[in-house]
Parts: structure tokens; C-alpha cells; sequence
């Protein structure tokens, strides 16, 4: 049974696991040039360093917060009404779209008057937007007229972090303040393969970005409820969590609480891929309460409209579905536009043939009716349509590898290719654009992934399922995939696409959702030190001066999962004096080695070698920025 | 309470999850030239292809075999009298040893005159081993003087795991036994960056990579229980799995339990790192009953002797720790060499100091006399012991890095240098040795340790520990580990210690062991595939041609964990006729891409475009070898 009315009509909040804040942790607001842009970022406190290793106090840390109102204690959240709307009024002051009087597209206004669907429904009582005859609302579109949106200005806000000001503060605050800023700031230079990060992101840069194609931000004007994220290889690497029920499981209320749990654990965006019933409802409920940009596959639900004959789908079908889910709000849509006819024959010889859902029912339309792609042949037409509600193309890798047999093979090289000619059409109609990629790909096989589509595609962001670099462990794809991510996402992937431990085998679960989310969430951090993204080793040295300190809350608080960490811990020390304990599980009261280097400090000290950061504190600029880029070569010199 | 009476007086066999074989897998033997050397490898059988994807019989797949007796039902397992013995006859005939009257440790006799100890002994009725006065019994001796020994024969046949004959004897079956051979043996030619990996591995190879250093078979003559294995960059990528109690968990029969399953699951080596009572009676019972190479850090346990002052630690007590293990059946030790006095300041400046509980035990010893640590002024003999016993050397990393912060820095680097020197004194004396590495290293500083690691330590087999490529995921380091040591395996490291979940946090259980150990194996195939060690894609191409075919049984038992593959399945799709669906979950009966991309290929056969491996197999060599070298052109050429 997909519908859930005892959910939908009594379940106004989310689980509770879902909306409580993490530990120790505060959402903050950080004001922009006008009072209603407010970027989130969680605070995570810190306690004191204790006397034994040398009181002083610890910094609270900053992080990236894609939770969005669910962890504000001050918002009242009630799905039924669905988020508040951060966006509505930038979209209504640019005066370039107009409200309609309801739904265009004709399922929309069949599902809108089926009343049999009434206690499914969400309650929307705003009508969907559109842009006005001949306007174009892209932020590409925006970018491309040198106009700084209030969502660019949102997400350079966001990308940094309050980094420098978070530094300078520090630095400010007498010599203990200096060595502090100047440990936590420290960080290895990195090896980003020609990427251009700048040390900091100015509203311009993040314009400029968008502008040549490099960077999207996703923003349907029918989505006002989203906090402004951008995907580029010049920003933070991003993750995305797909979700979405099938013909065999699962309801719009899992549904829901599967996206707010992804976001919970850091999913920048959510992909709804759900193909049983009331897809049209589900995602309504999902993309009103969802603070986070949302993919679709609109070729799925196309499908279902032809009760699953590829063979039947029409383009008025397919187009008529696009303009419903436009008007729901759907962020990026992935079209499998580069499934031509001619390439089809190319995985007759592969081992797993065609894996990708859209990618072979595309192939068995083009078959059937021996012709090339509507969705090839209507591409200028689908652009139309993208540019009227912002809707950024996710050109799908319908002829991705399914196995490491099959990897960066010709069928794939065809179409990776083709995306790359799709990609200049939709830029002549200033459409933001990503790129899809694998799949299954051996470890020394990804990069040539990475440059091929860095080339063909010119520039235009990258965003990959793992890729997988074995197949031989089902159970586990999140970790073979994760491998290649990281990997993939250090040479210049975008954004990573998740992989949970169900894959090949069932429908993720919400313990599946977090093992993924975590897992990529790992791999899109190991890619931005790698890149030497600015600021990124913040998080990684403080949680290290907590471990080495003892300080075991702060330890779990600054990870990824501060509950499982603290779960772990309690397993082999469950009492609440052991969080304070200058020992651990490994060694034991007896021994502990982090004891034994304190003495080493200690010894260190006394022949007058400096402590961690004095070095670097000594003489320094008193521009936190400064002891970052400088960081590099004092830790050369060291 | 460390000891576990019930348990040994009780317990004879290991629990039963431990010793079935896995599902549909029967455990084999590959003769060698002599009638006693058996190498045992494991047989995954196959199910037919159904009619619907064109019916054809899928042979068996061997795969390598860590697990030992425990999964041979012919093998009757009783911890208390511990494993046949493979290698005794092996030892003996080379006549260059002696059985002595007993431990000739101090502390061993101690042991085993103390009647209070009675209940926690294993009953051993052999009398310990040693060389004879003036010989020399270490495989790198033998190998030196041109000697092949049976160890040597049967890691070579273990290595190939029979796959010439494998695919000779398929292609020698008719036209689909050659498209079958052409299909499984198919491989991506890889990047190895200069290994040198022959097609197929000869003893004579063995030998040679022996000789020269390039590997080592850890093969103590007091451990005959022992199956031999090779670690080395030209080889198959092994993996370590750390067990062992501290002061504040943990009973023998655990860790007894503990190495079976982690052997189980595919553990090339285990390391017993206990450090509370009864080390000496714990590491005998895992010693007898392992039939892998069992590595400790003797520092541990003389600590232990001084009551954990470290400052009181001597020579004296130290060489009677070396001497009692060694007699044990101890295969491998590590030793913290390169921690020297000079080096000790060099950590002040870290942000997480010493890590390394045996590199700040022997910092903190260093610093208490102000003198260099004995280990290193000792080296030559403790080179005397190793060679008469054929303990190898594991040289400790007890700088390495605990922290993205401190990577790759100064006093790392000192003692790799150190490590080297030390490698050229070991192999004076013709003793084997690896190199121990990090640690922290963030995703792109990873290759200089491989890079350096091989210039200064001569190309000595490395073994590290992950690297961990972030801090910030305490509760999931198996994977922040597991990403890196892809990598650095990928590069050329010939072990990979895992890291568990627990890291960071606790000791691991049973569960984290397993989860370490699976995502460790993840990690060393994908460095194989990545090497393009000949016939490592076999695995991967036959289970993605049984997910493509919908042999879902197949799909489970071919790959590194069954149990949960089937388990997760089942969350979705409980029913036995499930297992025989041809569809899946993800897409639901309704529509299924693999369906669909059967059609594309009837069609594509239709216009006389062939079947996978078809293609290779018109007008092929006889010779299935021939097939995977030339696979790689082929590929290019489709």
C-alpha cells in the first residue's frame, strides 16, 4: 500500500531523531546584504582544554549545515504546511515570472481534480510561477547579464565558512588566540588538477562561475522553500542521496522522512526516484518540506503514465511531465538526451548491457521505432521549458558501465561525448547544466573519466554514481563506491553521487540512507583536502587536538556521526567518567601512549622547542588568511 | 577476568558460524610436487544460465583461501590439541634445526612451571625449534643460496589459483567454453607503476623476489601450522586483521574466536596485540590453532614484565621477550627500531605527538636515560635471534603520523630513512623484513610515502595502516582507512593493516572485525584490479554476468560476504522465488532495465552484431592465457 493517511493526516513533525539538534551544536545565522538572507551553519561547542595537557579554552567550529529549518529549535516545523520560503520574494522582486492560475500541464490538472486523491494531497494554496512570455529566469541566464542573484551571494556566504573572519577573531585574541588560529588554520597545500579555488568566494566569483558554465545552482522558482547550494569544481565537493519508493515498497511518509534524515547527515541534494503509484503526491510532499534542491528522472514517471511500455512514450507525454514537475518545483531534471540510436548496438557486446533505468528504456524506444531520441531531437525544445522555471539539466549516462568489464567503454565514450554537444545547446539558452558519470570503473581507470569530461564537456560540472572499483562485494557497494568518489571528486567531480549498502540488492532503508550519506560525506571531504579546498583541514584539526586532549565529547561532537562515535565508546566504556578519562579502551589505565608524548612535550619544552602553532604563531601576519596560505611553507620549513 | 576456564575446558571447537563452509563453496586442494604439499583454495559453484538469457553452464570459480581446516568438513577442529601441522616434515628434513629440551626463555619457563596457570595452558607436547648453532633458517637464506623450498612451491600455486588450467581447460570445451574463457578471463590491462608481475607466478620467482628482498613468506619454524603465504608488491595484495585483549576487556577464548573469524573472512595475517594478563597463554592458543602467520609487538608484553615503566624496560628483558616468542611460533615481530633519541624532539612540534604505543614507549625510554634506544644499538643481535628462528622483521612506524595535521613531516621521514638503513643490516643477515607505514595521510600525499618508501627501504614489501584520508569520521575509520589504502595499494603497498570502526573509540568485537576485514579485502582487489594483477577481474566479470543474468545465489556466494548479500535481499524480497526473479527491487516486476537491455541485444544479434565475448573468441589461440594478455588490445579495438 503506497498511501499512508494515518501519516498524512496525523503526522505533522518529523521523527524526532530527525529534527533534534546535534550535540552541542547551535544553528546560527549569518546575516548578507539585505535582511532576508540568512545563511545557516551549524556551531559546534567545544569544552576546555584540561590542565594536564595546559588549560586554555577551545574555539567553537563551523560547519557546512544542509539540515535546514528541521534542526532550528526556533522553527516550528509541521509538514503539512510544508517550510517556510527564504526565496519567494527575491523571486517575486525580480518581476520576470508570473503566478499562473494553476497547474498547465494536463496530468497536473488531472491529479489537482481526482478527488479519490484528496487525503494524499499536500495542501498547496500557492500557484505555480512561471516566467513571463520571452523572459529567461536562469540563474545562468542572471549570471550571464552580470547580475549578482541574492541566491549567489547565499551560497558564497555558505561556501566560506566565516572562515577569515572566524580566524581573524581568533588571532585577535592575544598570543593564545594566534596559536590557535594558527594550528587550526594550518593546512597542507593541495593538488587540485587546475582547478581554480580562490581563497576565498566573493558573490562575483560564484556569478563568474555560473556564468562560464563551471559551477550550477539549482533553483526552481517553484521551490522558494530551498536554502541556495552550488555545484562546481571550484566550491566544496557535494553529495547527493537518491531516494524514492518502488512498485514493490515503501510510502510517501518513509519518503519524506528519508529526506529529512539525508539531510540531517549532509545530502546537498536529494534525488526522488520514486516509480510506484502517486509519484505526482509524494514528490509534492517531499519537495514543500525540503530545504535542500530536488532531482528528478522525469522519464520514470513518463513511463508509468504508458503503464511501462517504453515503446509508447510520446514526446507530448514526456513533455506534458516535464511541465508538471517544473511546476512542483523539481530543481534538475536528468534527460537521457545522449542515448542516440547509433550508439545503442555499441553494448550489445558488454557484459552487463545497459544498467542505467532511463538510459534502456530510451534505448528500447529508439529500437522500436528504429528512430533517433526524442529526447535527442527535442532537446531545443526541452531547453525552452527548462529556462522557463530554472530547472537545471543532470544529462544522464544512460550508457554508463555496469560492471568493471564494461568500464570506459565505446558505447559509454559515444555518449559522454554527445552530453558534451548537448551541453553547448543548453548553454546557447543559458540552461545550468551538469554531467553525469559512473558507474563501475577500475581505480586506475577513473581519471581518464574525469579528463574526458573535463574536455568534452567544457568545464560543465561533473556529477558521478561512486564510481564502483569492484563488483565482487555486494552488501558493501557504499565502500567500493566511496573509494572511487574520493577519487573521482579529488580530480574535479562536483558532486557524488551516493551509494548505499543496498545497492544491487534492495531498496535503501534509513540506516541505509545514513551508512551512504556518511560514506560520501567521507569521500567528499577526503576530495576537498586533497584539492586543497581552503579551510577544510578546520574540522579536521580541531577534532585531532580534542583526540589527542582527551576531550572525548568534543571528539564525537566534531565528527560526522557524533552518536554513533559516542555509542562506540560507550560499548567499551560505558561510564560517564570515562568521557573525561585520560586513557582509552586500547591501552587501558595501565599504558597510554598519548600520556607518554605529553611527557615527551613536556621533556621537549624544558630543551626549548616550541609547542604546536608557537612556531608558526611566532612573527606571523596578523591576517588569519595569511597563516593559511603561509601555512605551506612553514610546514616545509619546520 | 582475562582467563575463561568454561570456555577452555569446554569449548573444543570454535562457533559453528566460524566453520561452515560458505554457501555453495567446497574447499579444495591443489597438489604440488611432493604428496604433502596441499594448497588449499575455495570452489564456487555456479548455477546454469536460465533459458531466457540463453542457456548455458557456468563453471566454478577459485578463489583464495585464508580460512585454513575450519571450512573443511574432511578437517575435525579441536582448539585444545590445535591444527595439523603442514609444515613440520618441511622443517625437519632440511635437518639445520634442533628440538631443545624446552622454552629456553626465562619467562617462558616461568610459565611454564607456574602450577597456577594450569587451567589457562595450552597442553603443547612438541618441543620448541631452533637453528642449529651456526645456521641459518629463514626463507630469505635459503632463497639466497638458490634453494626452492616447499614454502616457496606453495605459495606460487597459491597465487595463481589454478587460473591457466582453469581457463585452458574452459577453452578447450567447445565454442561456448571459448567465449566463456574469453568472456571470465578478459581484464583491463593496469597501472602498476613499475612492478613487475609476471603472467604467472613460479616458485623460481618466488625465490628470486625472496632473495632479493622485493618479499617475504613469514614462516617461524615453531609455527608449522602454518599455511604459507607471501607478501610482497609483485603478489597479491594481502591484508592484516589486528585482535588482542587489553587490561580492560577480553578472554582468550575471544581472541581465539576472533582470529578463526577473521580468517574466515579473508585475514592473510593476523596480529595479537593483547597487553593485559596472560599474554604469553593467550597468543599460545591463537598461535596453535591459526594457520596464517601470527605477528605481535614484543615491546607490548615487556612493558608488561616492568609493570608499564617504560623507563625500566632493559635489553636484558627485552631479548628474553624476542627469544620466548620466537619459540612460541611467533612469525613476525614488530620492532620499533628507527625510533631514535635524535628524532624524539622532532615530535614536539605535532599536533597529536607519538601515536604509536611502541614508538612512545621506546621516545619515553630514550628520554628517561637520554640515550639511543637499544633496539637500534641492539639491531645486529636481535638479527641473531630473528635468523634462528625465521621470525621476520615488521620495522615499526612508531613516528607515523596520527593526524592529517602531522603527515608526511619531518620526524615521519627521519625514521623511514632509518627503516631503510636497518633494511640493508637485516638483509645482511639474511633476515626477511617489511616496512611499517602510516597512518594519517590525506588522499594526496599519499603516493610520496609509497614513492619514498621504495627508494629508501630498497623496495622492501611495505605494510601500512590505511592511511586514514580524513579525522573528522570517528566511527567509520575502516573507511576513511579503506579509501587510502586502495590507494596506496594500488601504488605498490604489499599489506594493508586494517583499521575497524572501532578505531579511535574501542576495542573491536567480533562485528568490527568483520567489518574491518571486508572493507580491507574491498580495498586490496581493487589495488589488484588497478595493478592489472593477471586473472584478479575473473571474480568481478563472473559475478556481474550472474547479476546481469538474475542468478541472484550466484551473485551472493561469488562475492566477499554472502550471508549479508542474502540477508539484505531478503529485507526486500523474503521469498525463496525471489531469489529466482527476474527483476529486482529497484525497479519492481513491472519494468526492469536488464530485461529491456536483453531486447537491445536480440535486436543488436538480429543485425548480426555479436555476443559478449564472441568477438573474442573468433579466431582466438587456443592458449586462454593468450586471451587475457591480448584482452587489453581487443578491448581497444571493439
Amino acid at each position: 500500500m503506497n498511501a499512508d493517511p494515518k501519516f498524512l493526516s496525523t503526522h505533522a513533525t518529523v521523527d524526532a531523531a530527525a529534527v533534534a539538534p546535534l550535540p552541542n551544536s547551535r544553528k546560527v545565522y549569518v546575516a548578507g546584504s539585505r535582511p532576508d538572507l540568512r545563511v545557516p551553519m551549524r556551531e559546534i561547542h567545544q569544552s576546555d582544554t584540561p590542565a594536564s595537557f595546559g588549560f586554555e579554552p577551545n574555539p567553537p567550529v563551523w560547519v557546512y549545515d544542509t539540515s535546514g529549518p528541521y534542526t532550528d529549535p526556533q522553527a516550528s516545523i509541521d509538514i503539512r504546511s510544508g517550510l517556510a520560503c527564504p526565496r519567494a520574494g527575491w523571486i517575486r522582486e525580480r518581476g520576470d515570472t508570473e503566478a499562473l492560475a494553476g497547474p498547465t500541464s494536463a496530468y497536473g490538472l488531472e491529479r489537482l481534480n481526482d478527488p479519490k486523491l484528496a487525503e494524499l494531497r499536500f495542501q498547496l494554496h500557492r500557484k505555480p510561477r512561471r516566467a513571463l512570455p520571452g523572459r529567461n529566469v536562469t540563474q545562468m541566464h542572471y549570471a550571464r547579464q552580470g547580475i549578482v542573484t541574492p541566491e549567489m551571494e547565499f551560497v558564497a556566504i555558505r561556501e566560506n565558512l566565516r572562515r577569515q573572519e572566524y580566524l581573524r577573531t581568533l588571532a585577535d585574541a592575544g598570543p593564545t588566540g594566534q596559536r590557535m588560529a594558527a594550528l587550526l588554520g594550518r593546512q597542507h597545500p593541495g593538488q587540485s588538477f587546475g582547478a581554480s579555488i580562490p581563497a576565498e568566494i566573493t558573490p562575483e566569483f560564484v556569478r563568474d562561475e555560473i556564468a562560464r558554465g563551471r559551477a550550477i545552482l539549482p533553483a526552481n522558482i517553484n521551490h522558494p522553500e530551498s536554502e541556495p547550494m552550488i555545484i562546481g569544481r571550484n566550491f566544496l565537493v557535494k553529495i547527493n542521496a537518491n531516494i524514492g519508493n518502488s512498485a514493490v515498497t515503501s510510502s510517501i511518509g518513509e519518503e519524506v522522512e528519508k529526506m529529512t534524515w539525508a539531510i540531517r547527515w549532509g545530502g546537498d541534494t536529494v534525488m526522488d526516484l520514486s516509480t510506484g503509484k502517486h509519484i505526482h503526491e509524494t514528490r509534492e510532499w517531499i519537495i514543500r518540506n525540503s530545504p535542500v534542491p530536488i532531482g528528478t528522472v522525469p522519464l520514470y514517471q513518463a513511463l508509468e503514465k504508458v503503464h511501462g511500455k517504453a515503446e509508447e512514450l510520446t514526446w507530448e507525454i514526456y513533455r506534458d511531465t516535464l511541465i508538471e514537475q517544473a511546476e512542483q518545483g523539481v530543481d534538475y531534471f536528468t534527460i537521457h538526451a545522449g542515448v542516440r540510436l547509433p550508439f545503442v548496438p555499441m553494448t550489445a557486446n558488454r557484459l552487463t548491457g545497459i544498467v542505467s533505468r532511463g538510459g534502456s528504456i530510451m534505448a528500447k524506444w529508439c529500437l522500436a521505432h528504429h528512430k533517433e531520441s526524442f529526447l535527442y531531437t527535442r532537446f531545443d525544445e526541452i531547453c525552452e521549458i527548462m529556462k522557463a522555471y530554472d530547472v537545471a539539466f543532470s544529462l544522464g549516462d544512460g550508457l554508463r558501465p555496469g560492471s568493471i568489464y564494461d568500464a570506459n567503454d565505446e558505447a559509454q565514450l559515444a555518449e559522454l561525448k554527445t552530453l558534451g554537444e548537448l551541453t553547448q545547446i543548453a548553454w546557447r539558452h543559458d540552461v545550468q547544466t551538469m554531467i553525469e558519470g559512473p558507474g563501475h570503473v577500475p581505480l586506475h581507470m577513473v581519471k581518464e573519466n574525469m579528463d574526458l569530461q573535463l574536455e568534452q564537456c567544457h568545464e560543465a560540472p561533473f556529477y558521478t554514481l561512486g564510481p564502483l572499483t569492484t563488483d565482487i562485494a555486494p552488501g558493501y557497494d557504499h565502500i567500493t563506491s566511496g573509494i572511487g568518489a574520493a577519487n573521482i571528486g579529488w580530480y574535479g567531480t562536483a558532486m557524488l553521487c551516493y551509494v548505499t549498502p543496498k545497492e544491487h540488492l534492495g531498496l535503501p532503508d534509513k540506516n541505509d540512507v545514513k551508512d551512504g550519506i556518511i560514506t560520501y560525506k567521507i569521500a567528499a571531504h577526503a576530495a576537498d583536502l586533497a584539492k586543497g579546498h581552503p579551510g577544510a583541514q578546520i574540522r579536521d584539526n580541531a577534532l585531532s587536538k580534542a583526540r589527542f586532549e582527551f576531550r572525548w565529547a568534543d571528539q564525537f561532537n566534531l565528527g560526522l556521526d557524533p552518536d554513533k562515535a559516542r555509542a562506540f565508546h560507550d560499548e567499551t566504556l560505558p561510564k560517564e567518567s570515562s568521557k573525561v578519562a585520560h586513557f582509552c579502551s586500547m591501552c587501558g589505565p595501565h599504558f597510554c601512549s598519548m600520556k607518554i608524548t605529553q611527557e615527551v612535550r613536556d621533556y621537549a619544552a624544558r630543551q626549548g622547542i616550541a609547542e604546536p602553532g608557537a612556531a608558526l604563531a611566532q612573527g606571523m601576519q596578523v591576517k588569519a588568511v595569511e597563516f593559511m596560505r603561509r601555512g605551506a611553507e612553514l610546514y616545509h620549513k619546520e
